[in-house]
């Protein structure tokens, strides 16, 4: 453990004071320089402290008057609870990844930056007509809709079930789940199955570093390497895996934020291994519809005969996120669990959600929207591509992605990524640095999939611009 | 702790030995009489140990051969982990609630049941016009959509801040979260500021006795009697109330199950006071719209003037369930910290939903729609109690609700509940009975909402010969 900094020592004692009613609700606060001399320490760093007690509600300043204690139970619990207070010590350790995450997501909703960041397809790529025409029908046939089943509605699942047969994989409606998102299915198995205290295999770098989600759970993420193949096998058998307290992490295809694809043959040496080390694999191959080239390689699921893998799958990067509708796919005993489990947290997904999407792939609509998205994405990723080509040949390496939305960047030069990532947004322009991903060389993660080619020009030229500037 | 059954010890036994490796995946494990002998228990015993890790997917037979150890980490990992554990002693050592709750849950699906226990409003005032005018307009003004804000969509939560209005409320739309109906809410405040350990206070009988929540927190449950004026303040505070680890949680208006509102007189007394003794206050005011014979007292919200309430409304109950939304409303730094452990949860509700609910507020059909729901209430309402008066007068008492959904029955004669509601079962009539809600007088919770005039006037004649057989 790092030392805790003065200034959140300090904030942590006020917030003792006020717990345990030693400061009153409603007093006065002793003034910045009686609370200065007693820890020794400059004005500037009580400020500090007392403005994070202000934003926890904790503290509200009266003009002209001084600094009180504010009368707010909710607001004490709130910022006594141990998750806060927990997230934030990590903050003061890690000040980087989360505090840059949580600018990168305020980022995300401004319309005056280019954003070669953003995970999600543009504007160009909503599926307009597509949508407007299963609402119409969505809506025409709609009745009554009440709480529904734990799995989510059974028509949808069917038409999951048909969608991944396109993919090879046989999966009956009875194993599938639907649920909000990505996000949630990794949700409920963190909390519905895992052990605290586990520990979770994942690539290096990761996508899951960058959200707050086993870390809630104690549990330890250990990283494993990741070449042009994918994950590197030797460095992950080479730990030791803790029996019934372990699971491996991986996004096998269109690589969350690398852009790489395993190669068939680790894949099959991959599930072999995992088997006979009885090492369970969650998949995320929420990229798998968005092959660029040729379709990817099976996924490890199809490979899988024991029941190893469980699968997630969502329509919130090929048709739009709001929808908030993803699956996961497990043997029916998990998925059974898993349902009650989401029963216990919030009562399913939008039905009406789930009819436009049931809607969207019965009618044919949505692969069609994807040979459309397909299409663009290729020539949006090779515009991506040609613009590296012209203006980074000498200062930075890439590999061509075949699927998926991203390509990683990595500079030649050392440089000060947290400089350069704040100078781009000075500067108009959103990137996702790679140490938010755990990615320590000097790399950047380029969506090719939001920002129009008019923006990327612009935006690759003033990362250049950055990058020269910060060197 | 009560003794942990012989079929539970045994089936935990095995699980230690298929994950420990004693017992090898894929083998054959010994015969039952085998390990009958061995714990020295019936054969009937060890089948019953069998099936439950069967359910679970540990074992699985093979006709002809014998019982084999299943080859699936997931199904191991999943029936080890202790939150299924802690359940299935849970169900062990108070088997009637959850296993009641659990088949009325998949009873209430039925089609050939009379639901007279169904918590929603019935085919008959689902607003058919009113959302297919709504989704009409909202498809048509659709555009692209992304992850979206934290709290909700903004224009949602300004409708829902005007609307609240109307009921004296004053809360800005940057206090108010949008979230996936009530249950949420509940789930957030307890993962994200309750501590755990934390004591709940709640009225007894309470809806929330039905559901898993506070108790996979591992809080105490404190019941507090409830009269005809609400919840017994003096039964409340002369329990010690641990400071910064305590919270009340309040129905107070058409109360689940017993249909009562708390007097005005008693909710400023409540504040008050709870405001002195610093218990911060959850009301669950989900029932408001639906007042039948004159709006409701102010809520504890209005009354409360420095934040000490957390306000949880929904449209579960107003619109459908299935639209998965409701809010909660508080002071603005909760709502932040709260909305920050959202978006690690699942990324916020169906935009669809929130769109559709926003259409139908700002257009003035939710309000018009409230209109006919609860000119038809009243008449359900009415019906409901006129066949009581009919058939029950002699055998039981109940008190006519102001508004919400449901009646409380309490019957004169004791008799086994549990048979009774199974025997109404058999006779294809769902109730439910009121030691779901840890009522243990002989009550039963009867809503008027969904069940149509016949089947309520079949299903009381039902009931009635089901009370007589069981006597």
């Amino acid at each position: 453990m790092k030392k805790v900094p003065m200034y959140l020592q300090i904030a942590q004692s006020i917030r003792q004071k006020i717990d345990r009613g030693e400061w009153v609700i409603g007093s006065k606060i002793p003034t910045q320089r009686e609370i200065a001399e007693q820890f020794q320490v400059n004005r500037s760093t009580v400020i500090t402290a007392i403005d994070i007690l202000k934003s926890e509600g904790l503290l509200e300043g009266i003009t002209g008057s001084g600094i009180y204690v504010s009368n707010n139970q909710w607001s004490l619990l709130s910022s006594s609870s141990p998750p806060n207070w927990k997230e934030l010590t990590q903050w003061a350790t890690q000040p980087s990844s989360d505090h840059i995450v949580q600018l990168i997501n305020d980022s995300e909703s401004r319309k005056d930056l280019i954003q070669l960041s953003k995970g999600e397809l543009g504007p160009d790529l909503y599926p307009h007509a597509e949508i407007e025409k299963s609402l119409i029908k969505v809506t025409a046939q709609l009745q009554e809709f009440g709480y529904g089943n734990g799995l989510g509605d059974k028509g949808l699942r069917e038409e999951i079930s048909r969608h991944l047969l396109t993919h090879g994989m046989e999966i009956a409606p009875e194993n599938i789940l639907i649920v909000s998102g990505a996000l949630q299915a990794l949700k409920l198995i963190s909390i519905g199955i895992l052990k605290k205290g586990s520990t979770v295999f994942l690539e290096s770098p990761s996508y899951l570093h960058s959200i707050n989600l086993f870390r809630a759970e104690d549990m330890t993420l250990k990283s494993i390497l990741v070449d042009r193949d994918g994950l590197v096998l030797d460095e992950l058998f080479q730990h030791y895996i803790p029996k019934h307290s372990a699971a491996l992490y991986i996004n096998p295809t269109f690589h969350n934020p690398s852009g790489t694809t395993m190669s068939t043959k680790r894949r099959e040496l991959l599930i072999e291994r995992c088997q006979s080390l009885r090492l369970p694999v969650i998949e995320d191959d929420i990229f798998r519809d968005l092959w660029i080239d040729r379709p990817p390689p099976l996924s490890l699921k199809t490979l899988d005969k024991h029941g190893q893998v469980i699968y997630i799958g969502s329509f919130s990067k090929t048709i739009a996120p709001g929808l908030r509708i993803g699956w996961l796919a497990g043997p029916e005993t998990v998925v059974k669990r898993l349902s009650d489990v989401r029963m216990q947290t919030d009562y399913g997904s939008s039905y009406l959600s789930q009819l436009l999407v049931k809607e969207l792939l019965s009618s044919g609509l949505y692969e069609k929207h994807l040979l459309r998205v397909r299409a663009r994405l290729k020539e949006k990723r090779d515009f991506l591509l040609h613009l590296l080509n012209e203006h980074f040949s000498h200062d930075a390496t890439w590999d061509k992605p075949a699927g998926g939305f991203f390509i990683r960047v990595v500079l030649k030069d050392k440089i000060n990524m947290h400089r350069l990532f704040k100078s781009c947004l000075n500067h108009s322009l959103l990137i996702n640095p790679g140490f938010i991903y755990r990615d320590f060389t000097p790399s950047i993660r380029l969506s090719f999939a939001y920002a129009t080619e008019r923006e990327m020009e612009e935006g690759i030229i003033q990362l250049k611009r950055n990058i020269k500037n910060n060197l």
